[in-house]
């Protein structure tokens, strides 16, 4: 199969600064809805809204860049549907930035699971039985809506990322899990790498300049098959990088992953990490030459009564904790947002006693909004050379 | 008992315009916390919190009042709680006019059932049994946080009232059923008066300036005791009148309940109709009088997605509704709130279909506006003469 040639001529990535200590950058992500700069954070919006929030919300939040999930909008309300309605920028109201994955990981974490718990979505127990068949052409599953049968392949993948509109697209690729043998993560990675160039050839087909795609790193915990699966995006006309599939079942496992993938990806190629992101792997990963990360965690772990507070051992505080009850402190002074300073924890410890919505919702928007303060603050020690002050500051470590 | 004198300092009630043509009026109710222009409409903050909506959403909704609920605040978090907080106001971060009840219409309606449903919160059959006595000296029941035996009298809900700090309170009174006798429902409004006086006693002794407590007008749908009734509340130093209880089972019983007592309460004190108001309410009992409303189906309907749209016959739209499955329009351009023009029906008719909480904001918020956009022109056409033609034009009838 021969490559298209890809100018992606509405998109660029430059490095702004670097570190200079470690593989850590800042940068300028151009997309034709705006640019970011980098390291930065992409919320997760799964079902086209980052749950609780409103794009107000979010803006106000100081929110540069979004994702939604591809399987989930195939599935409801029809990727037809959000095309009908103008794409998903125009559905969901949001003007900025925004990245659809390809569905793949969805489909065959339902099927087998993996390792980052964080990003399964629906994945619960009897749901697992969803993915029906993996063949060289694609994954038939079944909806978890209407039970009905569903085919994706490379090309579906594309077309419906394509009929979504984001900015930033995914390849079509296997996630393997934890517990398959390296023979057989070494076939799906193979398989992997020819839907990629199966995605590229389909993206080309229809590219009117409005989107631009990335190629994943798969390969498991096994060290050839990253150096290998990230040459291979090296050597292919994608936009950006990404580094997915299993990332073991450690931090120490999770670091090597990236340390025997960083020298094979394209050096000048923005960097995705998917699926992680709490407040340490940040630290861990910028200097390892991260440039974005996504995690559904800032607004799921809201919806469970913790809040992420700046300086906190654990980055988290549970304000369901009796200790709340009559606590007239707000949740961070020093936060320019109202969720953060204007309300008392006894008062939000209340909204989550008497299961009150808005309790979620302060605590979705004031976790966006401290995410958000961490990458504007990483940015800037990255140009200071002062991550390892900061990282202290932030984890009180 | 000799009952205090009451001059509520702080608090006024003027009226600024009359229709002519019936009993509707505008006016302007002032408090410690702002004045508010009636009719109004009081947006129910059960538990402290207006459900899904926080204090800058109803601002941006251009909400003038709100009310919260004695009964819930005292199981949880307390009123010793919120008292320690500062305060209703500074505890839920709402500086404007609020209002609380007085607890009784949630513990007896949790005992017998009454007329209203919309207003009985978490009255759910097995909770039907809570109340346990009713006595002269007031009502005892069992929490439903924990179980706790708690007793309820005038001077406790007074005192509890007080602590909680709203502006405006509510006597305490026995809220009878329906199904009650005639004489059961004489004997109740009796006590409810001296229950009343006993009220107003209670709240002279620690008054300071910052709160104006409302009378009761019960009676049940026998017009000799509404009367009576009515009468009782004209004769004693509260600074409003409410009228309560049951109040029939037919938009006509309810008419005339309204009618019977109208000639015997204070023609110069704010009325306050508890627990109705759907827009067809708005229109018939402002007429009649009324100068404030209030009713948790604004928000509660959002919450089951329906959607006040001007010029609706029925009021509402289902946003659920398979016909709003692409509807690319929005709930009602001609709103000024982003909630109501931004977004198209066909996405928050996904978003309930997806089981996302921004969709019950988006039509809690866009009632929430709606029901506010409604009083403003009532108030407009009252001073027009134009109420006719303005009922038309919201109930397109």
């Amino acid at each position: 199969m021969s490559l298209p040639a890809l100018g992606y001529p509405n998109f660029s990535f430059e490095i702004t600064a670097r570190d200079g200590k470690t593989s850590a950058r800042t940068g300028l992500l151009k997309t034709p809805h705006g640019a970011i700069e980098t390291p930065n954070y992409i919320f997760c919006g799964t079902k086209a809204t980052v749950k609780a929030l409103s794009p107000a919300h979010l803006r106000e939040a100081q929110t540069d860049i979004i994702l939604s999930n591809t399987y989930h909008l195939m599935l409801q309300p029809g990727a037809d549907l959000v095309e009908k309605m103008g794409g998903l920028h125009k559905f969901m109201q949001w003007d900025g930035p925004m990245l659809t994955d390809s569905g793949g990981f969805q489909v065959f974490s339902m099927g087998h699971g993996t390792c980052a718990d964080e990003v399964k979505g629906r994945n619960k127990g009897h749901e697992n039985k969803s993915l029906l068949e993996i063949s060289e052409e694609g994954a038939v599953f079944r909806s978890y809506i209407d039970g009905a049968k569903i085919k994706l392949t490379p090309e579906s993948s594309m077309e419906i990322q394509r009929q979504l509109g984001a900015d930033l697209l995914m390849q079509f690729d296997e996630c393997t899990a934890y517990h398959d043998t390296k023979d057989y993560t070494a076939k799906s990675m193979a398989m992997s790498m020819r839907w990629g160039d199966r995605c590229l050839s389909a993206f080309a087909e229809k590219d009117n300049g409005a989107q631009a795609v990335y190629g994943i790193v798969q390969g498991g915990v096994h060290r050839e098959l990253r150096e290998e699966s990230a040459a291979y995006t090296k050597d292919r006309p994608f936009f950006g990088t990404a580094i997915g599939g299993c990332l073991g079942g450690t931090n120490e496992e999770m670091r090597g992953i990236i340390e025997w993938s960083a020298p094979f990806i394209h050096p000048e190629r923005p960097v995705h990490f998917l699926g992680i992101g709490r407040i340490r792997d940040v630290f861990t990963f910028v200097r390892l030459g991260i440039d974005t990360f996504d995690c559904v965690i800032p607004t799921r772990l809201a919806r469970h009564g913790m809040a992420y507070v700046r300086g906190t051992p654990g980055e988290t505080i549970n304000i369901k904790n009796a200790r709340y009850r009559d606590d007239p402190e707000p949740l961070d002074e020093s936060m320019g947002l109202a969720a953060s300073k204007d309300f008392s924890k006894a008062y939000i410890h209340h909204l989550f006693k008497a299961n009150e919505i808005l309790g979620i919702q302060i605590l979705a928007q004031h976790n966006v909004a401290t995410f958000n303060r961490l990458m504007r603050e990483v940015r800037q020690a990255i140009k200071d050379g002062s991550l390892d002050n900061l990282e202290k500051e932030w984890l009180a470590a």
